[in-house]
């Protein structure tokens, strides 16, 4: 049985797990979820997500949610396909995963607020907020303050190679890119440099692709 | 070299890597950041986190940050001492990092706003916001119905048996059970009683112990 993905094309959780699947050169089905018909608020789209949000997967007779817990699965059980996603050796996995956990708690409330603020409310006729714009940009300039170190020191934020710590980013970098929060990452030159290269992946490349023109 | 862990007494962050270390029956030496001196500001600290937080943590020349990517390195690297706290068998594994990660992203950005309000403001002479109080009540009580759902289905988060998705939960649940806020644990039976099994292990009264009366 095929590998599916339930998700929505645009959904920054959608795009974290597609891209580490489409890393790992794995066949999968992608099932658009009916947000208008409140598809994912039924019983059946409820067992497979009790949160009823996007993205949900399936991998034979096994159900997972949460998309950074999706990738990661997808990384070490196919651990020989496509892109290794992870290091092998203990400690230098140990420090991807401190990089990991910064991405989800220090980076990504940061951005995603700013995703939101500044790419999505234009796009559903909402004013952005400007003061909450200013504290957001201010919490991810500190944030970036510290990348910038980390990259002056080591290629990529979980070690010398594109790892799942580099992964979770890319949805928020990808949009905030088209907004005047990119300043915040090219004013910073190793970050800036760190994010051309990983916007300018492949497996991120398709995901992008599927994104109406 | 002893393992070290630099941080707070009654930080949650410290508190969440220190209970999985005591789980792990390993010898440690806990190192108190001295906050009053601005220590956590210094270039030496600084270089243990680069956010300046705690904890910061040390196993010969490792050094690590993030509490949940300590207690993760611990528990995969001490696999044989203290207590299992993670699943060997790979679908399992998949599904407790599911809860794993249902824990940072849904429960602690709900939970530790209330115990910032509730627990820890009127410790500093600081007026409780009940605005904010009842907007994250709402957030962490959808959460909780979902947690109620899935404990009546498995007897712990992360599957049948105490791993880190529960272990992730200990301080904030800790700090909320002498609030108004333990109400909206107890309302939910299923999570009422886990809520009382997992507070009880011995591991977390150890670390409880470390609090002033």
């Amino acid at each position: 049985m095929a590998m599916k993905l339930h998700g929505l094309v645009g959904s920054n959780a959608t795009f974290r797990s597609m891209v580490a699947l489409i890393e790992k050169d794995l066949d999968f089905e992608f099932v658009p979820v009916d947000f208008a018909a409140r598809e994912h608020k039924t019983p059946q789209y409820l067992a497979r997500n009790p949160f009823g949000q996007v993205p949900a997967f399936e991998d034979g007779d096994l159900k997972l949610f949460e998309s950074r817990a999706i990738s990661k699965y997808v990384a070490e059980t196919y651990a020989d396909k496509g892109t290794n996603l992870t290091f092998n050796d203990s400690k230098k996995l140990a420090i991807q995963t401190v990089w990991m956990e910064v991405e989800g708690q220090k980076f990504d409330p940061a951005s995603a607020k700013l995703v939101w603020e500044l790419a999505l409310k234009p796009i559903f006729g909402q004013t952005t907020d400007d003061l909450v714009v200013a504290e957001f940009e201010q919490k991810l300039s500190q944030v970036l303050d510290v990348y910038e170190r980390r990259l002056t020191e080591s290629k990529f934020l979980g070690g010398d190679k594109f790892t799942l710590a580099d992964l979770y980013h890319l949805p928020n970098i990808h949009y905030l890119m088209a907004t005047k929060a990119k300043s915040l990452f090219h004013a910073r030159p190793h970050v800036g440099a760190w994010c051309e290269d990983i916007l300018s992946r492949p497996a991120w490349l398709k995901v992008v692709a599927m994104l109406p023109k």
